[in-house]
C-alpha cells in the first residue's frame, strides 16, 4: 500500500457550521474575539488592564507610559489576529476586518527601522534587546505575530502585516544563524520554528526553512548559548533554577531526546517545528525522534483527557505515569499544542492514532478551557476538584489571566477547525474528524465537494455526500476512530464490510465517485469503561467513563458533595439519557453506584463505612464548572 | 463513684526490664544516650558537627569560635541530661553520671552572673538577648534545661544543675510578668510552662506556678507582644509569614481556642502546660478548653498511628480530616508531645480514652522514630512511602538531624516509661500500660509491690502479682484497652466478670489484697480492620490493620513493589504468624489479597486491570524501614 500522506485542508475550502463545532465556531466569532479585543484595549470591567494595544501605541510614539504585562504580552495580539483571520475566511465581517487593519497599521508604525518589533524592549530600553533570548520571549512573540500575519494574508490577501513580519524575520535571520558574525542562538520558548515553516510554505524562500532547521539543531550545541548570553550580560550568579535545562528542552541535542521533558507548551511547539522541518526536508531521522517522543507522551505522560504537563511547578512534564488528578496542571495551551503536533504527525504519516489523540485532546483537554458563555477560561485543568481549605484553587473559570496565553489560543483553534477536519494527498481525500461542514477539493483536473451532516460527538451517525463535478475516480479515506468497536459503513445505501477496508485507522474507499454519492458512517457509542496502566498511582482501582471521544466526569451538581465516596461497580449498567447543561443539550450517563458513609460520627473506628446504593450521573468533562462551584472527578473508584 | 485521679508513678519506684519495653529501655541506655553524647561532642563520622558541647565551652570562655547550629541547639543537651537522669534512676552508672556531672559543671561555668543562659546569644551578642522571644527560642531552651535539671536532681540528689536553672528561671521571672517594669511577653515556642510546673512541684514555690499561668493566659493580650517586640527591634517589614499567628497558637486567647492549629509540637507543649496549670489551680474552665481541643485532635486531626501535624509546611495542623498519607509530616516529637499531653489529661481525669491515645501514639507514631539499631531516626513519619523521582523523600532513617529535636526526645521518653505505666491516687493504684516491670507504692501506712510479667504488645496475657507488706484494703484500677473486645480477668485463678467492673476504661477491683495475690488479665488480640471517617479523603475505600495497640503496614520487602496495587478483600481471613524483623521476633499478619496488574503494556485502555490472588504480609508499622529502602503503606485498598 502506498504511504498515505495527508496535508491539512486549506481553511478557505472548508466551512464548519451547525452541529457541535458550529456552536463553538460561532462562540469564538461572536463572543471570544470581541471579548478579547476589549480585554486587549483594557476595557473589561473586573479584568485588570492587559496593556496589549497600549504597549503598541507607546512603541509607535502615540502614547506615553510604561510597558504593561508580561514580556510576551505582544503575542496575545498575534494570536488574536490569527483567530480573526480564520474567522474572516469562513465568515467575512467588514467591521472586524477594519478593526484588524487598523491595529495592523499600528503594529507597522511601532516597528523600528531595522525591522525589530517587540514592545517590551522598545518601551523599556531597546539597547537591551536580544540580551536574554532564553527568558525574554522575543522570538516567541515574533513566531506568534508571524503566524497571525500569514493567516491574515491568507484570509484577506492584504500584505501589510505579512510585510511587517517578513521585515522582522529578516532582522532576526540577519542576527541569528550559523554564519560568521551571527549569533549561534535559539529561543528560550520555541514557537518561531513552526511559524518560519509557515512563512516558507507561503513565500517559498529556502532561508526561512533553513533558519527553522538551524534553531532546532543548534539547540544545546557547545559552548552553550544560554551560558554565553548570560556571561555577556555579566551575570555572575549560578544557574540555580532547580528545573534545569530540561525546562527549555535544552538538556540534550534535539535528535537525542527520547522523553518529553520540561515546559509542556515549549515541548509541543518544538515538536511541531521539528515535524514541519522533517516533513519539508524529508528528514527521516527527525521523524524517528518524533515518533519516540510521541510514544513517550501518549503512553506514559498524557491524561485520559489528552491533557499533558502534570506539574504546576514549571508547567511541565515530570516523569512516566506521574498523572495526579487533583493537582494536575494540564494547561489548556499544552493540549492545544498536542493537537498542533498530532496534526503535523498526521501530515507525515496518515495514521489514525494521531487523529485519535488529536480528537481526545480536542474534545476534552482543550475544550474544557472555555466556559459555555465564552467569557471564562481555565488555564490549568485538574481531573478532580475537591474543597481544600489550605489550598484554595480555581474552581471556576476566571474572566481572564495576567498570563493570557490560553484564551486566544482557544480562539485560533476554534476558528480553524476546518483545517483539522479534512486532508488531501494527491488522489486521496481524508475525513479526519466529524463535523457538520462542507469542503471542496481540487482532484485531478476537477473539483470534489464533500458535505458532512452530523451531530457528532453526541450522535453516532455521520452522513457524507460526495459531489465531484463529474464522475471521477479517487480515494476517500474515512477515519474509523480507535475508540469505536463496531463501525458500520454504507455507500449509496449499500452496506460495505469494513474489516478489509481499514488500514491504519482509515477506511479506504477506492471508486469512481459520481455526483450525489452518499456515504453513511455509523460509529456506535456505547459508554466505555477506561483504565490507565496500573503504573499511574493516582488511578489505581479507578475507572473513567468515555462515550465516543468524550470523557465524562462526576459533578457535585448531580452527585452531591464528597464525590470520592461514590463507587461504580464494575458490572453496573451504564445508561445514556438526554441531559442539559446550561442551554446545551447533551447525553449524560446514568448508573447505579454506591456511596460510602461513616456510621459513627467521628474518629478512628473498627466499623467499616456503610455502602448505600446511589444514582450516579456523569456529564461531559469539558462542560464541568458551568453550573457554579462544586466538586468534580473524572476517575471514579471502581467496585468489583 | 469517686472521681478517679491518677498521678503518674514516681520513676524511682518503677523498674522496667525485659519484654518489649525492656529492650527499648536498654537500647536508649546502651546505644542512644552514648551515641547522642558523641554527636553533641562532634565525633560521629558522617554526622555534621552539632556544636552542642562546643557552644557551651565557648560561652564558658574555654574555647573560641562561632556558635554552631540552630538557635535552640542548647535544648539538645537539656533533653539528653533528662534522659540520662531517667536512665540513672533505674540503672545506676557511675561513669555516665561523672560525664553528666562534668558537662553540668560546664553549663554552670557558662551561665552569666545575672543567671542568663543561652549560648546562642552569649556567643553571638548578649546585647541582643530577649529581643526576639517569638523566634529565638530562649524560653524553649530554658524549659528543656529546666526539665533536665529537675530530673537530674530527682535521679542523683545533686543540686548543681537545678540551682543553675533556678537562677536562670529567677532571671526570666524578673524580666517577664504582669508587674510594672516587667515585659508582658510569652515564648514563641512553648515548653517553659510545663517545666515551671515541674519546678513548682519540686520546690513548692508559688511564683513558678504563677509564671506558668501568666505565660499561658497572657498569650495574645493586646497590645500584641510579638508586634511590640518587633517594633522595639525596629523591624518595619510586614508580618508576611503566611502561616500567621496560628503557627504560635497566638491567634486567639488560649481559653477561646477550640481547634488544634499551628505548629504541632508547640501546641502539644502548650496543652501540657495548660493541663499542669489547670490541675494545680483546679481550673475547671481550662480543663473544659483542653477537652474541646482533645476532641478536635483525636477525632479529626490524628492519624491511626497517633501521629499529628499533617503538613510539613510549618510542621503543623491544617484542617479537620486533612490526613494525607504519602506527604504526612507527623513529626516524631509531635506524637511524643501527644503522649505527654495524654498523661497530663489522665492526671486530671482517669479516663481510659486518654490512655488509649497515649498507647496508640507510643506504639506507633513515636516508636517509628527510631531504628532497631538505635542510631537512626525519623523526624517525619509518613503513612505511605512510594518512589517519586520528582520528590525524593527520606525513605530510611538518617543518622542525625541538623534540627535534632526528635532523637533526644525519644531518649527521654524511652528511659521514663515507668512513669507512664503506673499511677496512684490516694487508695487507688493504677495500671495504665502493660510492661514487664516492678513497682512499689506507699499505700496508707504500708507499701505495695506490683509485679507485671508480660510480652505485651505481642502477647495477650498480663500477669500481675500484688504484694502488700501485709493484707491491705485498697483499690486496683486495671486498664482495659479500648481496642479490646473480650478481655478476661482472673484474681488468684478465679474468673471475675468484667461487665460491671469496668468504668471509664478501667476495671476497678476493691478488695483486701494479701501478699502473693495474683491478677491475670487476658486481652485477646485478633487482628482488627480499622477505618477512618469518610471525611478523610486519603483513606476513602481503605482499611488499616491493627493488632492490640499496634498498627501494621505493608512493606515492599514482603509484598513487592507498587504496593498500592494490593487489595485486601473485606472477607479475607487475617492470620497471625511468627515473623522476624532484624533480630526481633514479632507477630506478622498474613492474608490472601489481590494484586492488580495491567494486561496491556502501556497507555489508556478499555481493558480493566487483571486481579490476581496474592499473599499479603503486614508488619508492625513502627518497625518499617529496618530492612533497606522500600515502599510502605498503612492504608490498604479494601475490596468488597
Amino acid at each position: 500500500m502506498a504511504k498515505l500522506c495527508s496535508a491539512p485542508a486549506e481553511l478557505q475550502n472548508v466551512k464548519v457550521q451547525g452541529g457541535f463545532w458550529g456552536r463553538l465556531t460561532a462562540l469564538a466569532r461572536d463572543v471570544i474575539i470581541p471579548y478579547q479585543w476589549d480585554v486587549m484595549n483594557d476595557r473589561v470591567k473586573g479584568v485588570p488592564p492587559s496593556g496589549v494595544v497600549r504597549n503598541f501605541r507607546i512603541a509607535a510614539g502615540k502614547a506615553k507610559g510604561d510597558f504593561t504585562g508580561y514580556r510576551f504580552q505582544d503575542s496575545d495580539l498575534g494570536k488574536w489576529l490569527e483567530a480573526v483571520a480564520y474567522s474572516l475566511i469562513s465568515h467575512p465581517d467588514a467591521k472586524l476586518e477594519r478593526t484588524a487593519d487598523r491595529v495592523i497599521d499600528l503594529v507597522a508604525e511601532a516597528q523600528t527601522e531595522d525591522g525589530y518589533l517587540d514592545t517590551y524592549y522598545q518601551i523599556s530600553g531597546i539597547d537591551k534587546r536580544w540580551t536574554n533570548v532564553r527568558d525574554d520571549h522575543e522570538m516567541y512573540v515574533a513566531g506568534h505575530m508571524l503566524e497571525g500575519a500569514v493567516a491574515y494574508f491568507e484570509a484577506t490577501g492584504k500584505r501589510t502585516f505579512l510585510d511587517v513580519m517578513i521585515r522582522n524575520i529578516e532582522h532576526i535571520a540577519k542576527r541569528f544563524g550559523p554564519r560568521r558574525g551571527q549569533t549561534r542562538g535559539y529561543p528560550g520558548h520555541q514557537e518561531i520554528e513552526l511559524a518560519l515553516v509557515k512563512l516558507y510554505r507561503l513565500e517559498g524562500e529556502q532561508r526561512y526553512l533553513d533558519l527553522a532547521s538551524f534553531f532546532i539543531d543548534e539547540r544545546v550545541a557547545k559552548p552553550f548559548f544560554y551560558d554565553r548570553e548570560k556571561k555577556a550580560r555579566k551575570e555572575t550568579s549560578h544557574w540555580t533554577d532547580p528545573l534545569g535545562m530540561e525546562y527549555f528542552q535544552a538538556h540534550a541535542p534535539v535528535r537525542e531526546q527520547k522523553e518529553a521533558v520540561g515546559h509542556a507548551v515549549r515541548a509541543m511547539y518544538m515538536y511541531c517545528g521539528m515535524a514541519d522541518v522533517a516533513k519539508e526536508n524529508g528528514d527521516k531521522e527527525l521523524v524517528k525522534v518524533l515518533k519516540t517522543l510521541w510514544r513517550n507522551v501518549v503512553d506514559r505522560r498524557m491524561y485520559v483527557t489528552g491533557a499533558i504537563g502534570s506539574s504546576g511547578h514549571g508547567e511541565r512534564f515530570t516523569h512516566d505515569y506521574d498523572l495526579p488528578n487533583e493537582t494536575s496542571y494540564a494547561e489548556t495551551c499544552a493540549s492545544i499544542g498536542l493537537i498542533f503536533w498530532a496534526q503535523r504527525m498526521l501530515r507525515i504519516d496518515a495514521d489514525g492514532e494521531y487523529t485519535d489523540v488529536m480528537e481526545r485532546a480536542l474534545y476534552n483537554g482543550a475544550l474544557t478551557g472555555v466556559s459555555l458563555d465564552g467569557k471564562h477560561f481555565f488555564y490549568a485543568n485538574p481531573l478532580a476538584s475537591q474543597p481544600n481549605p489550605d489550598k484554595p484553587g480555581k474552581k471556576l473559570r476566571p474572566g481572564w489571566y495576567g498570563c493570557a496565553c490560553c484564551p486566544p489560543n482557544l480562539a485560533r483553534l476554534m476558528t480553524s477547525l476546518g483545517s483539522y477536519t479534512y486532508g488531501q494527498s494527491k488522489q486521496t481525500l481524508f475525513v479526519h474528524l466529524f463535523a457538520n461542514s462542507e469542503a471542496t477539493f481540487t482532484v485531478g483536473k476537477g473539483t470534489v465537494a464533500l458535505g458532512q451532516k452530523t451531530e457528532y460527538p453526541w450522535d453516532e451517525t455521520v452522513s457524507i455526500t460526495v459531489n465531484p463535478d463529474a464522475p471521477r475516480k479517487f480515494r476517500l479515506a474515512l477515519r474509523i476512530p480507535g475508540w469505536c468497536r463496531k463501525p458500520a459503513l454504507k455507500v449509496n445505501g449499500k452496506r460495505i464490510a469494513l474489516d478489509t477496508l481499514v488500514r491504519n485507522g482509515y477506511a479506504i474507499i477506492d471508486r469512481t465517485w459520481a455526483p450525489g454519492d452518499r456515504v453513511e458512517l455509523v460509529l456506535p457509542m456505547p459508554v466505555e469503561r477506561v483504565y490507565m496502566p496500573t503504573a499511574v498511582k493516582a488511578d489505581v482501582g479507578r475507572v473513567a467513563l468515555q462515550r465516543g471521544p468524550v470523557v465524562y466526569c462526576l459533578e457535585e451538581a448531580d452527585n452531591g458533595k464528597q464525590i470520592d465516596l461514590v463507587e461504580l461497580p464494575r458490572d453496573a449498567a451504564l445508561k445514556v439519557k438526554k441531559g442539559r447543561i446550561g442551554d446545551v443539550s447533551v447525553p449524560v450517563i446514568h448508573a447505579e453506584g454506591v456511596r460510602l458513609s461513616t456510621p459513627t460520627p467521628a474518629g478512628i473506628s473498627t466499623q467499616p463505612p456503610q455502602a448505600k446504593k446511589t444514582r450516579l450521573v456523569a456529564v461531559p468533562y469539558h462542560l464541568w464548572a458551568n453550573r457554579g462551584e462544586g466538586e468534580m472527578q473524572v476517575w471514579i473508584r471502581e467496585g468489583r
